[in-house]
């Protein structure tokens, strides 16, 4: 059911044409997979995978992976450490990159189609203004591994599905459901109507154990160092925070965003 | 209390000594502390800061910062953004380095009085192999909060306290007492002979939320690619994993020890 939201062939782009900033450039996802993890997912979610590029003197796991594209019937060919070095801009890639058709971003509708789907009360992480790629990879691994439905991002001031992100997510971003919004603020009035319920993670909140996420929930993680802008915190039905029993005030975005899903996660029964 | 077994004199190095290994040298941190959190906590914590160095154009905090300096003794040189990122290696400082006398790492009996002090069970992380200096810095900044008493590393194949991990740990790296022992299982020997309870996180594992980490503990986190060592994982007394609803199969590492850190905070009653 969740592969009918990924990867088509539209957003394919040549290469070269990367940096370049055409308008419907922004909703397409880069087409170079790096690393043994995001590779093997994406080769086992059924994206349309054009090619992998495999150096053959690498150990390890990158045998199984091309057993994988062999059953698969994608194409191998064998690439000299540094020429992967370069295809992929240093990137740590283990011996092994993809090239996949890339896939696009979905709505917000679909991802409450995907709650619907699986007969649960929706689940959604909103990432108001997540920059670092590490930190959005991190979160959608997390929420993905969770039993979360999707996860929202805003087009502005936020990390993109980028080789970085997929290969930090682990090839979760081969699976989980990402809407990019233009308007954040709008896709949480949407939300709301739809009878979601949205929580703010916030210093100033209620302890995160002691409110109810077993519902239909829309779980804002903010940025890294501002937390929340005052436009979304303003629309939370909810804060909640996170005791901190030491003197530091803050926790990493991806940890807490952890400790909130696997609270939620908890609460809905998992 | 904690601060004793903070930043002393010793240790203290020249910076084109950096890369010499000479024996004792491996027991010295850091001693350049760059970025906003990391300084102000520094600054904070007392730690003994030789000098600031700032960028007198950069706004916001750096204000409250050259105040808090100044409250301190500290002495404070105007330093161009170049100059900075040069001192650092490129490292994203936000207009602020502190030259901080560096920390010693404190041994594991001092971490056992550290919980006797504070009247609690111990609560211990110990790092089989976190190599990565973000996850080990993000490691050790949830640890803090958690109320933690203290984490252990080893002194092979593990990130060890250098100027990465205190930023990315928030400053966090000067409350936190770290102990860098040369053999891991030796170490977790003599906690099991104190008493303290070895929990190692694993896949494998029974499920968080069924297992009583109310009492003297010690939390295994395994590397980012390979878990726990098979020595490590053949000493735990018990073995716990998170639920993982989703397709991949593991989730990062500073992230799946924060859900854990919480979830021992939560039943030790914080």
């Amino acid at each position: 059911m969740k592969d009918r939201y990924k990867h088509s062939d539209m957003g394919r782009y040549d290469r070269n044409d990367r940096n370049k900033s055409s308008p419907d450039n922004e909703d397409r996802r880069s087409d170079l997979i790096v690393g043994r993890n995001a590779v093997t997912e994406a080769l086992r979610s059924g994206a349309s995978v054009d090619k992998l590029f495999v150096n053959p003197d690498a150990g390890g796991s990158v045998r199984n992976i091309i057993r994988l594209a062999k059953e698969k019937g994608v194409p191998i060919k064998d690439t000299p450490e540094s020429k992967l070095s370069q295809m992929c801009g240093g990137m740590s890639h283990q011996g092994v990159i993809a090239a996949a058709a890339c896939a696009k971003y979905v709505t917000v509708d679909e991802i409450l189609d995907i709650a619907r789907q699986r007969n649960e009360p929706p689940f959604i992480i909103i990432c108001d203004g997540i920059e670092d790629p590490h930190n959005l990879g991190a979160v959608i691994r997390t929420a993905e591994a969770a039993g979360a439905h999707g996860i929202i991002i805003p087009k502005r001031r936020s990390a993109s599905l980028d080789m970085t992100v997929y290969k930090t997510s682990a090839g979760a971003a081969s699976w989980l459901a990402v809407a990019r919004v233009p308007n954040l603020a709008a896709a949480v009035d949407d939300l709301k109507k739809s009878g979601v319920w949205i929580f703010g993670t916030d210093g100033s909140g209620e302890d995160y154990k002691s409110v109810d996420m077993s519902g239909a929930i829309g779980l804002v993680i903010g940025s890294e160092g501002f937390g929340m802008s005052k436009l979304i915190k303003d629309k939370c039905d909810y804060l909640v925070s996170l005791p901190m029993r030491g003197r530091i005030t803050s926790l990493n975005a991806s940890v807490a965003a952890g400790i909130f899903m696997y609270e939620a996660a908890r609460q809905r029964g998992n």
